[in-house]
C-alpha cells in the first residue's frame, strides 16, 4: 500500500479499519469458560449479530443454541444459532416477532445457565418490541421523525428504550436468575454500552420525562398512546445499581477507536504520519466536514498542526437534518460539504463511509474525493452547492463514480473518516 | 502567564493575540515614500481605521488630510485625518454621508498623487452608500436579514458589493488617475483581499447574477428596487484585469494567522505546547465547538493527536442561524456548545473571543469556559441546553460571570478560539 495512488491508499485504510473490528478478529479474546452445569443460550440483535454468533460457534466448547437478529442481507451460515433476518433502520414485523421469540426463550432459565448476548449497533431498530398499550405502528411513526430531525443517536435511544418491552435492561431483567455476559462492538460516541443498540440487558440512567422532552424538543407528533405511556412513567427503565443485575456483565469487544489505530497502523507501515482527531466526533455532518476542510488547509498551507504529507482520521457519528429530496447518508454529505469546501485543493483526498458499509440507507459504504472531483462534476454540469442543499450526496459521487460499495461489512463501528494532505 | 490559573493564562494569550495584529504593531512597516510632488490622501473604513490612521500620522513624515470611517467607540485621536464614526453593523445615515464625503475627497486627483487606503473589518457595513436607485432602507432591510440566515461573510459581501455605489472596486475607479495604496487587516477567512471590507478599492469576480442566487438561498424578501438592479446587470462591478487598476496595490498588514502565532508564541514560552488548528475555520457555531471538543477529549482520554498538557488554538468565522430569541455573537454560541459537549470534564478550559472585542452586538468580547461552568449553571438554575436552543450564549456566561469584556480592541481579525487541556 502506498501514496502513489491516493485513492487505493484510502480504500485500502478502510478496509483495514473494517476488519480489525470484525466479529472474527475480536470476539473470541472474549469468551468465558462455558458452565459446568447448566446450558449455554445466545441471544444477540444488531449488523454483526449474526457474524459474532458464527464466530463463537467455531470457538466455543459445548452445546450452544439461540436466536440473533440481524438485518437483511447480515446473516452468516451458523449451525446451532438461529439466525433472524429483519428491517433496519425502520423495524419490521420480523424483527418485532425475533424480539418477542428472545424474550421466551430466556424465560425459566436457572441459575447454572450462561447467556451470551451478542449485540451491536443497528439492533436497537432489529429488536423492536412495543412496550403494552403501543403499537408498532406507533413506534415507526415516532421513530422515523427522529431519524429526520437531526436527533443524536443517544436522544433516539432514549425515546426507544421508553416505549420498548425489551430495550433499556428490559431483556436483561428477563434472563434472572442466569448469569449474562454481553459483548458488544460499539457503535455510539464515547462507547457508553447501555446506549448501544439502546442496552437490552443494561441499566438505563434516562427516564421517561427526558424521552418526552426529546420529542417535544425536535417537534416530533406523539401519538396519544405514546403520550399516556411516557407522562404515567409505565415506561421507566431499570435504573443502574439495581441489585437484579448483580450475576451480569459486559464487555465492549470492538470500537471505533480500534479501527482507527488500525488506520493508523497501517498508514504508518506506507510511511505517512497518521493523526487521530477523535474517534467520537458529532455534530451536523456539512459543518463538520469544514472544520475537517480548514484543518487540511491549514497542513496543506503552512504545516500546522501538523508537517504534510500526513493522514487525518476521525470517527464517531455525525448528523444530518434532512430539508432536502437527495439521497445518501451522513457519510456523503460530509464527503460533498468538504468537497465544496476543498474546491479542487490539489493536495488533498479523502474518504468517508460507514463502517458498517452502509451509509444511510443506500447501497454504498460511502465515497472518496479527490482534488478533481471539483473539475470533474463541473465538466459533468453538476452543481455540488445545490446538490449538497438537496441532501444529495449519494447523488452527487455516483454521478462521478466515486461511491465506495463494500456490501454489508457485518460489523458496525460508526463513521470512519481518512484525509489525506499530500 | 502560567497555566497555574487557567482563567489568567487564557485571557493573556487572547491579550498577545489581540496585540499581535495592532495597528501600532504592524502598519508603520508598510508605509510607502510619500509622493515627491502630489498630495498624500488618507480614506479608510473599518473598525481599525482610526487606529490606523492615528498610527499612520505619528510615522508620516509630510502632510496628511484625508477622512476615515469607523464605528461608533473606535476612534482614536488623529490630527490631520478626520475620524467619523458610524453605525455596525446595521449601516445608518453617518456612515452613508461618510462614504459620500470619501467619494467627494477622492475627485480630481492627479497622477502625482498618492491615495493611502486603510481597511478593516466592519468597513462593509461602515461605508455604506447605495447603488442609484436603491434606498438605505433597502439595502438595510437585505442587510439584516442576511445577518441573521447563516450566510457566510463572503456570500453577504457578494450581495453588499452589487448593492453598493462605493464597493466592489468602485472606490478605486474614482481614485484614478492617482496612485492607490491599500492596506488592510484582515477578518476574513483565507484573507482574499477584495473579501475584506466589501473590497472598495479592489476589482472583484463576483457577479450580480451570484447575488441574485444568495439572496434567494436564504430566502431573503427582495425589495423590487433591488431585484431590479441586480437582474438589469446595472450593479456589476469592475473585474480582475481591468487596466484602471494597474497604479493600484494593496497589501495585508495583519491577519488571524498572526493573532494566533502570537498566541502560540506565548503559550510555548509558558512551557505549553500549542496547537493552531486553523486560521480559517467556518461553519455552524454550534458544530464547530462539538468538533473541538471531540478533540479536545480525545486529547485528554488518549493523548492523541497531541500529549498533553497542550492548547489548541483556531480562528476564522463561524456562523450563527437564529432560532431563538437570546443575547449572543458566535462565540458565546460556540462556547456554550462547547460547555454542553464537554459537560465538566475535569481537565479542560477554554476561551472563546472576538478579536475586535465585541461579540456580535453585545457589549463582551466572548467568554471564558472552565470544568466548574457546568455545576455553577446547574446551581444557578440554568438550563444550557435549553439556552442553546434559544441562542442565549450571552445570557449563559453573563449569569456565571465568565463574560470576557475588554471593550473595542480597534482591531479584527475575527474569531480567536483557545482551548487548553491540562
Amino acid at each position: 500500500m502506498t501514496i502513489d495512488s491516493p485513492r487505493a491508499f484510502l480504500t485500502g485504510l478502510y478496509q483495514s479499519a473494517v476488519a480489525a473490528v470484525s466479529a472474527e478478529k475480536c470476539l473470541p479474546a472474549f469468551l468465558p469458560q462455558p458452565p459446568a452445569h447448566g446450558r449455554t443460550l445466545v441471544i444477540g440483535a444488531g449488523k454483526a449479530a449474526a457474524a459474532m454468533a458464527h464466530t463463537l460457534e467455531q470457538h466455543w466448547q459445548g452445546h450452544l443454541s439461540g436466536l440473533v437478529v440481524t438485518r437483511y442481507g447480515h446473516a452468516a451460515p451458523c449451525r446451532q444459532i438461529e439466525v433472524v433476518e429483519a428491517a433496519h433502520p425502520v423495524p419490521d414485523a420480523a424483527g418485532q416477532e425475533a424480539a418477542h421469540r428472545i424474550l421466551q426463550l430466556v424465560q425459566g432459565l436457572s441459575a447454572d445457565d450462561l447467556v451470551l448476548c451478542l449485540i451491536s449497533g443497528g439492533g436497537s431498530a432489529l429488536l423492536a418490541l412495543p412496550a403494552d398499550g403501543i403499537t408498532l405502528q406507533q413506534k415507526q411513526s415516532v421513530n422515523k421523525a427522529l431519524l429526520k430531525s437531526g436527533a443524536s443517536i443517544a436522544e433516539m435511544n432514549c425515546v426507544r428504550k421508553h416505549l420498548s418491552a425489551i430495550k433499556g435492561g428490559r431483556l436483561g431483567l428477563a434472563c434472572a436468575p442466569a448469569r449474562v455476559l454481553t459483548l458488544l462492538i460499539s457503535d455510539v460516541p464515547g462507547d457508553d454500552p447501555a446506549v448501544i443498540a439502546s442496552g437490552p440487558t443494561l441499566p438505563d440512567a434516562s427516564t421517561c420525562e427526558q424521552a418526552l422532552s426529546i420529542l417535544r424538543k425536535y417537534a416530533i407528533a406523539i401519538p396519544p398512546a405514546v403520550e399516556a405511556h411516557l407522562a404515567s412513567g409505565r415506561g421507566e427503565t431499570p435504573k443502574p445499581g439495581d441489585p437484579r443485575f448483580a450475576r451480569q456483565q459486559h464487555q465492549i469487544i470492538a470500537s471505533a477507536q480500534q479501527a482507527l489505530d488500525a488506520a493508523a497502523y497501517a498508514a504508518r507501515a506506507a510511511g505517512v504520519a497518521a493523526h487521530i482527531l477523535s474517534d467520537s466526533m458529532e455534530g451536523e455532518a456539512r459543518d463538520v466536514a469544514l472544520v475537517h476542510a480548514a484543518i487540511a488547509r491549514q497542513i496543506a498551507a503552512r504545516g500546522q498542526p501538523f508537517s504534510r504529507p500526513c493522514l487525518l482520521l476521525s470517527g464517531g457519528e455525525t448528523t444530518v437534518t434532512v430539508r432536502g429530496n437527495g439521497r445518501g447518508g451522513r457519510n456523503a454529505e460530509f464527503l460533498l460539504s468538504l468537497a465544496l469546501a476543498l474546491d479542487g485543493h490539489p493536495a488533498i483526498h479523502a474518504l468517508a463511509c460507514d463502517t458498517d458499509g452502509i451509509d444511510g440507507s443506500e447501497d454504498n459504504a460511502g465515497a472518496l474525493y479527490s482534488p478533481e472531483s471539483a473539475s470533474r462534476a463541473a465538466a459533468l454540469g453538476l452543481h455540488p452547492g445545490r446538490m449538497l442543499d438537496d441532501n444529495d450526496g449519494y447523488g452527487f459521487f455516483c454521478a462521478l463514480g466515486d461511491l465506495l460499495v463494500s456490501g454489508p461489512t457485518r460489523t458496525n463501528v460508526n463513521d470512519f473518516r481518512a484525509i489525506l494532505i499530500l
